[in-house]
């Protein structure tokens, strides 16, 4: 994995700048075993706690954050069969995902609206667009979710070739940060889905434990926040001591012994320890309640849920003053763009949108005043 | 443990607005077995693991923070026989704590040099005066230090009888928080210490071990810091419940359904989370380091050192702001004097200055970018 | 003006700790004619400018924030009678005033709604409590709020002398801050209201200028927190300049020359002259829009009440941080209760809890997203 | 000025990803008799006062950071002719300044020692590089600025035509902000330089008033700040009433009325006019320094260099909040490329770091502990 993640970092400046897919890259995670973490060894895979799947992408986000993005929405849609997949559709996609090397991508986004489904004799029928849909560039299968009715629970995911008929992957992902994580629209055109494509039973509203999809997505958002700002402080660390100059008033012979400098640096890694400590504490909770399988009831799904939204919530806080704070300790040479040391903050900020820090943070403080834990199948 | 926090608890206010002595809860805590906790079984203690000590001086803050800060000292005098005494010195002070129900004060202040030490046939004779002796009135034996020369590796640590000829301890705490601590000086005429009553061999400054000292001291601080946010935090949501009215221009019925309102309760409850997290990591940190016993080295010292600062700083900075913070969820009924909700704040923001968590910040900077750990003597 | 804040700071900390009515000072500010500054010269008044009479109460607050905040309300009931009174009662109010050294109190708080009023066939009775009565203790005349109906603009505000028969002060104000303001109830036993003593024509809710009277009371606030926090850092810096020892780690001879306390320093010194020029700028809006008199009209007093919102906002978050981080400054030993050092925090802290930050702060965005401006008779 | 504004903001996102030289806007700028604001007008210029140019400054980087710092270092070239010139050399540049339509550009960085001088029979031989030389290309004058001696006192400033023998602009700055400001390195082989085109008498270092220099510059920076946070959260504002959608979990049917967007608006909102509120102060403080001429004295110009740090402290602080903030009022699809609504922060992240803001802020508690205030020929 750190072969992997030096690779990812070598060229991680360079093809921020680029954009796009990295179709190279791809295939270096495709034939890195990094895909396949989730997998339960009954179907060729590592079957590794989520605690490691989870610090591995916190690992390379370090890296490279579009890619260990990739990565995470990878173990996000192995676990949305796991979770929703009946054992016919377990046998079906994830040994394959072992032997054909797949990658998947999402077309999932419950705010966009635009994507229509209707039943036909075989099965369903989807028109429309999804945008933010990560990954879907290069991706073997992609995981559709649409909505059947107005309420959450009428939501389903169906599993789809991204080769097949219809669809359309538009390369249109050009944003501030994020830059390779081809999260752009696919647009699907009279794309026939097979009944048995669509995950269940379970299904994805049954159970306490089937939302625990969600609560993957979190985590990997969080684990990328706290990868950014651990590549970014330890970048800055290693500028101040071999690249940059004492200020001149400072008093020091070598920049390394500024005060001030020291006075900063100290702030920024307390505060990111702090943040990594309490997702550390997520990951644990998490799979512990992951490991009750069946057993897990709605009270415990709330306050996991809560123990997680503390986390994302700390982590994308922190993450977004560190990876701008940097700055202070590297000083005004560190800004040409060929370091490109701007890209851990324009990551954090993308990601950190992904639905707002702020409503988050008012559930837990719902939470706390009247006992109302979020509701399971939205952005809870 | 829970039954003598809520004896203290329910009368904490009050005897903060008096100040002194709190000798019924001091005799309370003598008959509660709390302060033989750090005490090995040998001797007929509890001999708990750190975690669990400080965890529960952690509990007896968010009751009563000038009681848990005197039971958690009661536990650093003791682990400063343990660390710097020989085994007869164990023998004769660690036993006696048990079976005589001693209290330990302190007389130990590095930064107050009125203290003088001359050496006499038969030991040492102390003359002056330490501020800051936390714990010294009605205590039984008092841990003293007093340099014999310039360097920190020459401080010596004695035990002497609080009732011994020479020594007065003065009532004249009387500070804007941690009022029942009696922090206030000690002067010493002409005290004689016997030679065996300084701890050694192998006595203050021999090893990474004994310099372990130090870091109880500060995971103390630590604990009483998340200790007075958690109180403080609960009893704000407690609050809000159940006798806050809702703003009249939130539109809500019930003040916990105010949005403004959850959403800072989430801030608060997140921040001290994350630093409670880091907190545990470092008591984690700390027991490891202290089953090393004689084959810790300086360097796996100094990164513990690193580990416990950064749990202090956060958890002092969380705990400012969080005790700062609660008025913010309850309003301004609850700042009548009665309800003595301001102690949490002004008790955090008298420890927190033990010695400058600037300094501290700075120290863990200077680590981070040079490598260089704090001196383990000293403030470290 | 220097020389009676001169004599209340001589004994603020002590008056601090004793609470109570401060009835010696009450008579020197009755005689030092800073009472009658709002009170037109046609009436004997020093008829001064608004900005010259609030950063008076700004001075005092940096002395005394108690005793400020009873001058400030003075003007606020002075204000009262000049904006709601009819030209009767402004010979009847105004001049009398000056004439008989008045100190007003006030009964308004529109939160408390225990105060019932009737109508008899001489004017009306009241009956019931108030809370929060600043300065009614050892007042000669009351200005007393009470609602005729349900909405905002039914709101009377009535002139009682102290005195009356059925009026009693309670002496039951004991807070944690601003302790010496006597904020405490009135009891109303059938107290008798003539017709003539309800102020009007033109009343309370008759015009944009009217509503000026509410944002007299804010800009009140934001002095006292701008005073505290002055008194708060000057006393701070003279501290560090003639007290504190310098930190043994800092490597310098004298406090001030350590630079983590001057990195400190410069910080609360650079917030708070920003929250200050921004009050200024307040004021200055204020003096332009009091200037127009009848022509104001409610877009111009919504953008001052903006204007006015986001002073209190940046003063009271910024008193709120300067009052807490003066300790840093200072130093452990600038603990003790003597100095009182921790009164401009507790005086904030009660302070900005008249109505809840967070919503004038909403309130603020409200208008930036949505062009609505605050409801002018309640708290906007 | 609003024209050339609004000419600059229409295509400002997207030559923010273009970088380069803005030859066409440089023209724009060159036409628009903005860069002779500050020449008197007994040379054919404005002669404005500088609260009003800095002003537009600010406005001009509300729409174009990198536009409206080469205006801004314009004026400072100019008040370099005026401060150190001789009144030879005020006839000779100041009225080309006009005639000519001059474009300024500068070699003036301190910290970078690689350019060397040697006297010559006729005057001065430059030799070497120079770095972050803002406004170099497509300028007609540079201002140059080398070191004689280690002292500050010992650097001349000399005027010296762009295209003469020698000089090479290096088209060599591609940094993540402030793109076309064209700050990169300028290359002197053998470039001679006339005793006459060495500023002086007066010169650099010879008074009280020719030391305003440096406060300008600070003062250009202090406004870029300002400008670029109001730019950002005017879009901001803008994006939320018009493009964003409301958060399904926020019961609002149009995003402006959601109240913790509300919330965070009123923030950031308070807090730029406090910062600017400063810039204003610090504004007049130095036209009142610039009229007092020759009278000005060190006290004074030390007392005016801690309003003006203090002013570009608060402001470079809170914009690099403000704009990094935006973004948690507009969400997720504000972070396409195509908006390019992260140049503001990039701009401020860049233009924050021209010195530290963390010494500067040390300077000030400096100041304000021990009374010296810094080296006016400096960074001060």
């Amino acid at each position: 994995m750190e072969h992997t993640a030096s690779a990812l970092a070598a060229t991680a400046a360079e093809r921020d700048r680029a954009g796009g897919t990295a179709l190279t890259e791809r295939q270096l995670l495709r034939d890195s075993g990094l895909l396949t973490l989730a997998v339960p060894r009954a179907y060729g895979g590592q079957e590794a706690d989520w605690p490691l799947i989870l610090r591995i992408v916190r690992r390379l986000a370090a890296a490279d954050s579009s890619l260990a993005h990739l990565v995470g929405f990878q173990h996000l849609q192995v676990a949305s069969v796991l979770l929703f997949g009946s054992p016919v559709q377990h046998d079906r996609y994830l040994g394959a995902t072992v032997s054909q090397k797949w990658f998947w991508g999402n077309a999932v986004n419950a705010r966009d609206t635009r994507l229509s489904v209707r039943r036909t004799a075989s099965g369903y029928e989807l028109n429309g667009v999804k945008s933010f849909c990560s990954g879907a560039s290069d991706s073997d299968l992609l995981n559709v979710s649409v909505a059947l009715g107005p309420e959450p629970t009428e939501r389903i995911f169906a599993v789809v070739p991204t080769r097949r008929s219809g669809i359309t992957v538009n390369d249109d992902w050009d944003n501030l940060g994020q830059r390779q994580t081809d999260s752009g629209s696919v647009r699907f055109d009279r794309v026939e889905v097979a009944a048995g494509e669509v995950l269940g039973p379970p299904g994805a509203a049954s159970s306490a434990r089937a939302s625990l999809r969600n609560l993957i997505g979190q985590l990997v958002l969080t684990e990328i926040y706290l990868g950014n700002a651990q590549g970014a402080l330890a970048e800055a660390i290693g500028y101040v001591r071999e690249q940059a100059e004492p200020w001149p008033g400072a008093g020091v012979a070598r920049a390394q012994d500024d005060g001030l400098l020291q006075l900063r640096a100290g702030e920024l890694w307390g505060q990111l320890r702090a943040a990594t400590a309490l997702a550390d504490e997520a990951l644990r909770d998490f799979q512990r309640a992951w490991d009750l399988g069946g057993a897990l009831d709605f009270v415990q799904r709330g306050q996991l849920a809560m123990s997680i939204a503390a986390a994302r919530l700390q982590a994308g806080r922190t993450a977004l003053h560190v990876t701008a704070q940097i700055f202070e300790l590297m000083g005004a040479r560190a800004t040409t763009r060929r370091h490109g040391f701007d890209r851990y903050w324009r990551n954090v900020r993308v990601h950190t949108l992904h639905d707002p820090l702020d409503q988050r943070q008012k559930g837990l403080g719902r939470w706390l005043l009247t006992g109302q834990a979020p509701e399971p199948y939205g952005y809870g």
